[in-house]
């Protein structure tokens, strides 16, 4: 679309602002339609973002937004527009605030909760060069759950800074909010501004306010701008996720996130399906989620088994430390998350989990890059964070049908476990899986071996060996399923001299350098193929794996080159 | 001491157990001079201890403490008083519950937060197996202001399980108790019981009583079991730091944790120098912790320049993420840590500091093994978390003199970047540091070379170098100090056959692989030393590093051979 220029907030009348609220909402639904996106979140925002731009002077006053899943309008009205069409695509605009995108995002975001900490640094920097502009942090009622929010509200008052909270309530986060947090709002909202839990914190509140209505929403902001000259205010705003668009406003868990995908057969789908199998079968398996039962998999499971799933909202490392008391209490928890999310719990990976040996199954969805979400959502360092735990077992399945089985095995493998797998792949077959071991796919013994972990990396091996075969070269072919323990007997009787390893994650700390420091001193020669020591951005996964170091046509390369050395 | 029998307790008289409190106070005072601990944490939780222990059936009833730092009671009242001059010692009893250690302690702590996470699991799983047991998480206010803490209330009402937390607020972590939660927790003391904020989570409020008194508590801790048949309950039980040792009572940060060993030059001194000087120079610099102000060195810091000194309670991701806001804001945020608490931040690191480039120096403390403390403490993970992490630069400094010159120049770096070291080192001296640089250190060109990261592995390998010259054996010794980026120019011109690592880190994803993978193809041999796959129990430092991997008899065997071999 033409872009739009600021000024036009500025000096639109109300009639013209709300015509300009429909054309963005649908330049939102026609974009996310072709490129994905997260739709409801957007939609939802539309007028929040409208007031927010006419009330304020960015980029003088400076927004962060929590999550940053609702930035749309705010790239639409800040010079962005006529990109928009580029939407998550490479090279085009992220869907997510981005510092080095625009002096518009002051600040990037992609996990929840970080706003108002992020809000607080910018607010004391303009403090400390005594300066005068407005900071804001927009944060979804999702966040709340978040125990960041509360380290940062916790240290607010310490601060003595001015920040403005705009408290987006929509009553969901990407499933309904549920909890204690999710009460108080609900609690506050019936009786029209209870200001006493966030005076408590030194804020003063503000609202509730119909945050899809630009009559009331200008006047609150406004009355929220003068507020702030004597301290930090919230002000609640009410919206309505997927406001515009019918099956968004009825679904807005389905259309929180679109893909523009065909879809696959998805891992998460056989997570539900195995899960319940092996739950009907041993009473002590439960099922622990973070705000995503639906994405991961466990919609049935939650709906079968209500006393033996739980989802704690955005709280992945309560998350992880409820799974470790339930193991501690005799159960078997399975806690299922995205990659990129699961980062949060490191530390009570290491402290609760595999310190005690407490055997939690991690199920780590989207593993390895995921695509159009770009830098904050690839799943590559997964496999580097976990194989330096001790007591904690990496499993790479080769396809959907090992992932069952060794969801079927894990129930009695009494272990720390992470299973990583990326969305989508095939259903496949699989043979006997046994612990700790290595499978030879195909070929014979040559000078040249490749170890590759997980389906998306056995798949390109297996491009890259039918050309060798067509080619007259010969090696093995192994699927590594255990990227920790390394099964050390096969790495021993290998005989060959030049061993390729191939892996959807970072190279740094990644299964190469586990394979290259257990074949330390043996001669041998290790070419470890996976992603360099960078951020991957946005754009579309199979051509972000070959552009990023996974591709066929240099790991052929390599194979032929060893083969001619010899 | 003799054992104590658990019937005791259950069966003394009041004054009688009163005299017990006085016996225990004495023998944790005497215990924790010699062997060092946490001494004022002790001392408040003392009478505490005892009265939990009279009205609740150990081990069928579980107690979570949090952090753990207030457990030599519970151990000295759960049958192993007799081994408690072992406290802290290799092979000995750990100064922090552990669940391979009694069946007395059901969980495993160290770090803070984790407490109602893990009750509630542990709840969950009796409630599942149809159990009756009692399940108690004991919590210092301090860690009131923990987000962990935050999402575990959140999602206590959705659980709808009976857990009963004491609240043992002593109105201090390691430092005072700062921010809105602590102000909470005084108006609840002032008011005698406003029941409301937890009423909100869905918990019964009691209290608050004299946590030092047994006359009191033993009856409120009757209620509370009373209580708890209908639901949730939180005693507050209000306790005095130190109680019972004057200087403690009076110096209560000075004696939360005792060091059995003499006074060494401390990194952390340096720190609070440099940190000062630069900060004089360059109104930019700013200086953060997680309630550890004293510790880390800069309490000068924070009187001289209040302004620019945040110390935002134990909350180590939003020290993180507010850093990173103040960077955004123009600032130069000094982040000072101990390595392992530092692990908490690990997404922030990458999704808020790393991803956006923003320069937050992280000086991170106690790195390397830490000694009595044991396996939740030890700082051996932080080269291989940080080195994964794309745009963080690295460094070891070879001593205190070279630490402060990495300090002034950081500065100027516009990098986010990570200093660790350990507690204590040498002053010692250095010449010019450049970014990114390798530094001979001595020796000549032959075919073996040792690079060796930060003072304690310089250390070593000095010893072995004076060792291997007196046999002839001639190498050279590098000092890494850039851990990342690695100065690959040098690993080029490198003619030595032999490369030898050395890091006080675990080889898994550390310094030792990075230089693999940097050397692959190269035809060199790397021979890495570092600790193993595996959690390092409490005892001595310098007898761990030894055990674990860092053995100087071994890196010169290994010196031998490889010069033997030619």
């Amino acid at each position: 679309m033409r872009n739009i220029d600021v000024g036009e907030v500025k000096n639109a009348s109300l009639s013209q602002l709300k015509m300009l609220a429909e054309t963005l909402r649908e330049e939102i639904f026609r974009t996310v339609s072709v490129c994905g996106g997260h739709l409801s979140s957007n939609l939802g925002a539309v007028e929040l973002t409208i007031a927010l731009h006419r009330v304020f002077d960015f980029p003088r006053d400076k927004v962060v937004f929590d999550v940053g899943h609702q930035c749309y309008t705010h790239k639409l009205l800040s010079g962005r527009a006529r990109l928009f069409h580029t939407l998550r695509k490479e090279g085009g605009l992220s869907g997510f605030p981005k510092r080095e995108e625009s002096e518009y995002d002051c600040y990037g975001t992609g996990h929840a909760g970080t706003a108002i900490s992020a809000a607080l640094g910018i607010a004391k920097a303009r403090d400390l060069h005594k300066e005068t502009c407005i900071v804001i942090a927009v944060v979804g009622d999702g966040s709340f759950q978040n125990g960041l929010i509360y380290e940062a509200l916790n240290s607010l008052s310490a601060l003595s800074t001015r920040i403005l909270i705009i408290l987006n309530d929509n009553g969901m986060s990407i499933a309904p909010t549920q909890g204690g947090a999710h009460e108080v709002l609900e609690e506050i909202k019936a009786q029209k501004g209870d200001l006493e839990l966030f005076a408590r914190y030194g804020i003063r509140y503000l609202g509730p306010v119909n945050g899809n209505d630009l009559d009331e929403l200008i006047p609150a902001l406004q009355e929220a701008k003068e507020e702030l000259r004597s301290g930090c205010v919230l002000l609640h705003a009410v919206t309505r996720k997927g406001l515009g668009y019918p099956f968004s406003e009825s679904a807005p868990m389905e259309t929180h996130g679109i893909s523009p995908h065909p879809a696959a057969r998805e891992y998460s789908a056989a997570l539900g399906e195995e899960l319940c199998a092996i739950a009907e079968r041993d009473s002590r398996v439960v099922a622990v989620t973070a705000a995503m039962t639906d994405s991961l998999g466990l919609r049935t499971f939650f709906k079968k088994f209500p006393d033996r799933a739980f989802d704690v909202g955005i709280c992945e490392e309560h998350a992880t430390v409820l799974a470790a008391g339930l193991a501690a209490g005799g159960m078997r928890p399975y806690y299922a998350v995205y990659s990129t999310f699961l980062q949060r719990s490191f530390d009570e990976i290491i402290h609760d989990i595999c310190l005690q040996k407490l055997p939690v199954t991690f199920c780590v969805d989207r593993a390895g890059v995921t695509g159009e979400d770009g830098e904050t959502h690839q799943g590559v360092f997964d496999l580097s964070y976990l194989s330096m735990i001790p007591n904690l077992a990496i499993v790479a399945p080769k396809n959907i049908a090992e992932f069952r089985k060794i969801l079927q095995k894990s129930v009695s493998w009494e272990t720390p476990l992470a299973i990583r797998y990326p969305r989508t792949g095939e259903e496949g077959a699989c043979g006997e899986v046994d612990f700790g071991k290595f499978e030879v796919l195909q070929g014979t013994m040559s000078d040249i071996i490749i170890l590759a972990a997980g389906e998306r990396c056995i798949r390109i091996a297996n491009s890259v060996y039918a050309r060798a075969v067509r080619a007259g070269i010969c090696f093995r072919l192994v699927n590594v399923r255990f990227i920790k323990p390394l099964d050390i007997g096969f790495l021993a009787s290998m005989r060959e001299k030049y061993v390729v390893t191939l892996e959807d994650n970072v190279l740094a700390g990644g299964f190469g350098e586990s394979v290259a420091r257990a074949l330390a001193g043996s001669g041998k020669q290790v070419y470890s193929f996976g992603y360099p020591d960078a951020f991957i951005p946005h754009g579309a996964s199979s051509d972000l794996m070959k552009k990023y170091g996974l591709s066929e046509e240099e790991i052929y390369a390599r194979i032929e080159e060893l083969y001619a050395r010899g």
